[in-house]
């Protein structure tokens, strides 16, 4: 910082508009961001990320505008179907969760975003089972990070991220650094 | 995915001791992390992030063990003194804000950890600074993820990051990614 040849300022950059980051938006890791479901309003933000892949966690499609947003901007989709979970009757389903997870493992589809609606329930136990599978995380710190997002701690995602394992594999070529 | 040609499973890893991140750990963006003030059972986690820099926000100085650990991992530490925000008495400090956002611009510095003591009210107002000066994050936006982190939002640091500014330069042959 001592060593300034030429200088910039922030004003001086072109763009000066505001960006509109989606619901709850936060990065989760290198490469992964997590958010609820985009908006039209949030695309300049997001494209500053130059994702390459998007995971959605939802029961719908995708809406046509966000499809062709990301087809526009080279951006994969995986869609899991998840249901928003109502106790006692509707479960966070594993198979989604290790599917989504399978995803996050390839560095080569990094920068990632994973979003449901609001990104609050459903995101929160892929991140929960991530940071317990993949990051190895205290029980105490994923809590926390999960009701940060969540208002209100649903008890029955925080047991499905406690009970959920899976024999998920990976190649070492691609494994993003914070899994080596 | 579908070329794994060797793989592993996670459970081979030789790790497998649980990682217990810092009070209030996140990843803020690419390079830079926030959290409370570690302690010695986070060290192993903070290890993986294989920090450049720490930049502390607080009244007192760093604890030894703190810097004894910092040194031995060759981490830069930037002190920088700001006092609890406690109104009407105690203002947040904008020279400090300043001077800690010009380490971040610095992507030299980076990986960068940025913490005060619990990881809410101070670095809650270094990260709003930077999403509204650095990132022209929308104001709702900021807002959200100061409350998600501050246990009640702080009126005063909300009225601070609003109204700080600085005409802060940067050196753009080190700039971070998200600054360009």
């Amino acid at each position: 910082m001592s060593s300034i040849s030429s200088t910039a300022n922030f004003f001086d950059r072109p763009e000066t508009k505001l960006l509109v980051p989606p619901l709850n938006f936060a990065m989760v890791t290198s490469g992964i961001y997590r958010s609820g479901h985009p908006l039209p309003i949030n695309f300049p933000f997001l494209e500053k990320l130059k994702l390459k892949t998007i995971i959605y966690l939802g029961e719908h499609d995708l809406r046509s505008v966000n499809v062709e947003w990301a087809s526009r901007n080279g951006i994969k989709i995986f869609h899991f179907r998840m249901e928003n979970c109502k106790l006692p009757f509707v479960e966070n389903d594993p198979e989604a969760i290790a599917a989504a997870l399978q995803v996050v493992v390839d560095s080569r589809n990094f920068p990632v975003l994973m979003h449901s609606n609001k990104g609050k329930h459903r995101v929160g136990v892929l991140v929960g089972a991530m940071r317990k599978l993949l990051q190895k995380w205290s029980f105490a710190s994923i809590f926390d990070e999960y009701g940060q997002f969540a208002a209100g701690k649903e008890d029955s995602d925080i047991e499905f991220i406690e009970i959920f394992n899976s024999d998920l594999q990976y190649d070492p070529k691609y494994a993003p650094p914070w899994l080596r």
